[in-house]
């Protein structure tokens, strides 16, 4: 019998905490200031949605979880870097996050920046321990990695996101920002953990169609969300993207064709898991579980 | 007949040039705004010495020079991107860097930090483009550049740096902080050089001895500079330690007794050397040639 969705995550989010927890540095390593800045914003309580789709794409390709645990735990800390980095003054400038005062609000701008570059460069590190598979080496996962968090997607997608702020977006280059600062990095940890399961090259392209589908829904939702909930019911400041005249899916395509285009992002993601039958039934599973959430 | 050594200086820096210009996305690709802005910061004139003592390291072992060029470039990378960071204003906040304007000050700070950011992530896709030796495959080059950028050394040493201003440092405490800053890269940077080139462990480790030693040369050179040379005569902003309340090796050992240090750390480098008799002589060259440089 499979195990409900909510006790997968459970199980697998402890599973991920308890690897990042061994992979990087006590807290009581010097220079201490910088661990400790590097754990508070790891273990803030982010949903591990990456991680966990990594491990859940494992499965799918029928290789082991343990394999793709440090892939997974290298994911998590270039999303927990890039969200350090976003919230500084000189960037989105926000003073919470996940319920709690940002890095820079705790620990000072100097030291949040750096504990940004100490996770991305632990990413790498925990990207490179992964055990090779048949049809990709260490090095390969680590290429992915870092294309999909290079300057062509998750940092250049952050760098258009902040020059458009105040300007009006057409509906493309939304998009465009979308599927790099977002899409990228959620369908890189698919791939990373196919690839720690020896995917087929065609399995690995399907993953990363469902991936790339699947970040843009939950990217087109997170503004949705923003517009709609408050900073209490998210555990982050709301209504965020309106007060830096960011463009937004509702912002620019209007409330109800966002939602439609959430729910066809959605579909596409289901769509290219066609070919994995019911193997693919957890990471259909995820995909409905995101499409639902409520913050 | 061998080259005399600033022919070989500046043939391996056109090199490393080209290569780096080849790995990077155009100045065109989008966003133009970081590519234009981590160019900037690469081209600004850099000594290029990492790379040049990696390519060294390759040829003292036998190897051959283009296998360590992806490594190459990738130390130079990280070296570029700390540099942007510490320059920043919430860090030794520098408006000068190589005679001219650094980042923050021509893109603006959110820039400045995401161009650091894509560098840094630039350098391990390119560390994980070099092609595996017998001995090392492409993870471990990758886990090497990791480590020694990461918390416990480049990192840690920055942040240690930052917390030092202001107050007196012990002279274990400055030596800690130099060897992670400044010595902990540029002797990975040599051992890169080294792996790529199929090294035994016994030269690999000997190697490593050499790169720590002059690593902390070339820092506790770099500080009697600051100390004794103006900002013309160095490209950058001088005496600029002092004025940050920084301990320095002139502030805390005496200029005398840091003299003495800087020699001692380079005969420590030379003789870590030995054991490859005369195909360590262009790795002594640039040893002598760091000792004696005037900025």
């Amino acid at each position: 019998m499979r195990e409900p969705l909510d006790a997968y995550i459970a199980s697998r989010c402890r599973r991920v905490d308890a690897a990042l927890d061994r992979f990087l540095p006590k807290a009581r390593v010097k220079p201490v200031t910088i661990h400790k800045a590097m754990r508070y914003s790891l273990f803030a309580g982010g949903k591990r949605l990456r991680p966990v789709l990594c491990l859940a794409a494992a499965e799918a390709c029928g290789g082991r979880e343990e394999n793709a645990l440090p892939l997974a735990c290298a994911v998590e800390c270039i999303h927990t870097y890039s969200l350090i980095h976003d919230d500084l003054p000189c960037m989105d400038d926000d003073d919470f996050r996940r319920g709690r005062p940002t890095s820079h609000k705790v620990f000072g701008e100097g030291i949040a920046v750096l504990a940004g570059d100490a996770l991305l460069t632990a990413a790498f590190e925990m990207a490179a321990r992964a055990k090779p598979s048949r049809r990709y080496a260490g090095a390969d996962m680590v290429r992915e990695l870092a294309v999909r968090s290079g300057s062509l997607f998750l940092v250049g997608g952050q760098v258009a996101d902040l020059e458009g702020e105040g300007r009006r977006a057409t509906r493309a280059q939304l998009r465009w920002i979308h599927e790099r600062k977002t899409s990228a990095l959620l369908a890189g940890a698919i791939r990373l953990g196919a690839m720690s399961a020896n995917a087929t090259p065609a399995a690995l392209r399907a993953l990363g169609r469902f991936g790339a589908n699947l970040g843009m829904a939950f990217q087109v939702i997170d503004d949705i969300l923003d517009a709609t909930k408050t900073s209490a019911e998210l555990g982050k400041t709301a209504g965020k993207d309106a007060k830096a005249g960011k463009a937004t899916y509702p912002s620019v395509f209007g409330m109800k064709r966002a939602e439609a285009e959430a729910r066809r992002f959605t579909a596409g993601a289901v769509r290219a898991l066609r070919p994995f039958g019911t193997r693919g039934a957890r990471l259909r599973e995820l995909a409905d579980h995101l499409l639902n959430r409520q913050k």
